[in-house]
């Protein structure tokens, strides 16, 4: 697993996009691709987390991003404890820094976590020796999702520098657009965003450009567009008048399709999609549709994360197993 | 693991037992046994599915099933993701082909799938290179249930040909009747059926011989008698007036055991059982009753089965591994 | 991994304190250390239960002791299978008994149980071959604790005989109370016991000395206080006014800790916490607060109980293994 890019000393926690430099962006991109390469094989599994314990803490509902750290967990032969909300503690009250004090009594080595409030995966950080990486934090975060896009763009683009993403959808409230928007600008790309007025960002990225109506953006002339996720059940807060109405302003409908799969234009996607509101079922089966591609990449690319982040738990050399 | 008969091709899916020849149904059981002896093993463990991910997709509660899968699952050495409903995107609305492309694109080489409507593991199926198996679907079948079964006969019976087997209960609304009839007379059995007038089964296959009461069942003389459970939820809509009822007429009540006993008669249940409605107390410490052994019998045919199935995912040779 | 006392034979199961002899417990504990040890190497795990399957069937929610356990298990490289109830057949009306057979049938080798109802761990181990470990059951044993606190206990002290340990808080309706009290008496040291008078128990363990009032339990001059968690839900049945007042009364609040961190008594508690309740903040940080090392001992003194334990599934030599 040689890589191009000097290897930048491993870090404790992967918190957010921010603090990352581009050495370790690219450290981390390089390394996923020969993670990937190990789904080809028989043996889809390496033993470089044998005998690790990780922990995947779940204050939110998912499928998904939990799912696809699980893998990528049991493909490093990691040990995996998944604790969801429901079966855990919270219900008694317990406080989420009693938790981790716990979890740090377990010699848990990595704790993955997904919280509906900002901050929580940097207040455990504070508070343990093992290694935490943020599965999505309320508005603010979430990391492992931008560097699997990033990684994904590479597949498909010789250089960052100088292309175009078109953020699209309720940016304002999307921990996905603020961090893939902070990788691809420090990966040299233009990034810009369009969504409806009540949702368009009061982005403090200076580096965004904001588009009033999808033909300006579309004269922008991006090489990705990247579709946010609507949240349904925000709608209640009239946000927008109707799902139909949505998908006609803001989504990818049947007649802007058209003119993206004759500029070749590639469509990306956070999933899960809600086909009919942020694209047209065509797009599902669109060749530069790099959804799937986003999925698989996810695994190999927290295999990466994983592999990179040191937890600062003392080991003993290994001479003393049985 | 050396069989009696020719090694049939491997399949992708398993999904019912109407596809399945004489061949793969001997093959699939003649290596049954050989799992079943590793469980007398210390170490119960063989590493047949290392590296290899198996997904446990259940739409219905089951924990008999579901458990069983997933310890066939561990003893072949695979690694497991369990995908129950509630923790899952279904709440988000995601629609099932989109899901199945997500486990596709994460590398899933095994998906075992079950589901409240009929038809959908042959839907996944069709849109994935993983191996389907299907854990039951609506009432149409459960091919695993119905090879554990024919493997449990097989260990009592020196020859499948002419025995009897008589199918009791919900005929008509049970995937399990459907899968078990159909592999009985395959493997040259004769099969009758008796149940609730209103539940009697209105099949297509004419192979089947429907008794009008217990009396005539009794004297057609069954080697095996067959239990389906009685979902109890179901009595709501009316199918029979009482569970005691039930229990006298369409269940093993003392009197009818008697008999039973003094033939020697089998007694097979899918489980679990509804004690004091499908049989009574006594029939659970009957030495002919083989509900615990279809249990044991069930994690040694489903090894045989994941053993069996080949996914379609292309694999390198496993020299590249680490 | 020798022992300083001689081995005593392995048993089947743990079903509580009282049927444990002195050898067993000190045998025990003496196992743990070298299991602890195991944490603090790169690759945290032995091979001592490979290819044995361990199914927690949690009947009541857990957090930590589910937790614990899972990660003893995988770290003795067991096969795990979590049941809880909320997934399981409890929903179909299955009964225990029934459930236990399907287990023994799947031969599961360990069982570890948690129920609401005292006594249901010993009616499970009766009827199967498997190794059963009570993690709780009613009111009346959790065995696992009592280990784990003896075991952190004997890592502070160089000889148990004559220590005090002082149990407070809802004495009558706590397992840990029970099985904590009985092992520290047969270890040689002295309990007392204060709480609520409408808590003050009924014990037939004329062993403990139950206070009046704190001042008294003071002057008795405790080495170890003991915390137990209230169970706030309890509040409704007016065993106590307030949580305000509890805490004054029966918890240790700021002028109490003062006097304790001067005496440096040790404080233990079986968690979570309930900090304002039980303890005030500032005893989580007290150097002799010893609740995070009992959570770290939790892993390792089930993993020796896991490693002495011995099922009486009956196992061929490792031979035939392929």
């Amino acid at each position: 697993m040689s890589a191009d890019t000097n290897n930048p000393p491993p870090r404790k926690d992967l918190l957010d996009i921010d603090s990352l430099s581009i050495e370790e962006i690219q450290f981390i991109l390089s390394n996923a691709a020969p993670f990937k390469e190990v789904f080809t094989r028989s043996v889809k599994k390496v033993p470089a987390l044998k005998g690790k314990t990780v922990l995947n803490l779940f204050y939110e509902p998912s499928t998904r991003t939990r799912s696809s750290f699980e893998i990528a967990e049991k493909r490093l032969s990691a040990d995996v404890i998944n604790f969801a909300v429901s079966q855990s503690s919270v219900v008694k009250g317990e406080s989420i820094l009693d938790t981790i004090d716990t979890l740090q009594a377990m010699k848990v080595d990595y704790i993955v976590v997904r919280h509906g409030a900002s901050g929580v995966p940097n207040m455990i950080a504070n508070h343990t020796k093992a290694s935490v990486i943020n599965a999505g934090d309320g508005f603010h975060a979430h990391p492992t999702q931008a560097l699997l896009d990033a990684f994904t763009i590479g597949e498909e683009v010789d250089d960052f520098k100088g292309k175009k993403i078109l953020i699209m959808g309720d940016v304002m409230h999307s921990r996905v657009a603020r961090s893939v928007s902070t990788i691809c600008n420090k990966l040299g790309m233009e990034v810009g965003c369009f969504g409806p007025g009540t949702l368009v960002p009061d982005f403090r990225h200076n580096f965004i450009q904001s588009f009033k109506n999808y033909e300006e953006a579309e004269e922008w002339g991006a090489d990705v567009i990247y579709l946010l996720r609507l949240q349904l059940e925000r709608q209640k807060s009239n946000f927008f008048p109707t799902i139909r109405e949505y998908h006609q302003q803001y989504g990818i409908n049947n007649d802007r399709f058209k003119r993206i799969r004759e500029k070749g234009t590639m469509i990306m996607h956070p999933g899960p999609v809600n086909r009919g509101v942020e694209l047209c079922d065509s797009v599902m089966s669109y060749e530069r549709c790099l959804i799937n591609q986003q999925v698989e990449n996810g695994i190999a690319t927290r295999m990466s994360i994983l592999f990179w982040l040191q937890p600062e738990i003392a080991s003993l050399p290994e001479e003393l197993e049985s």
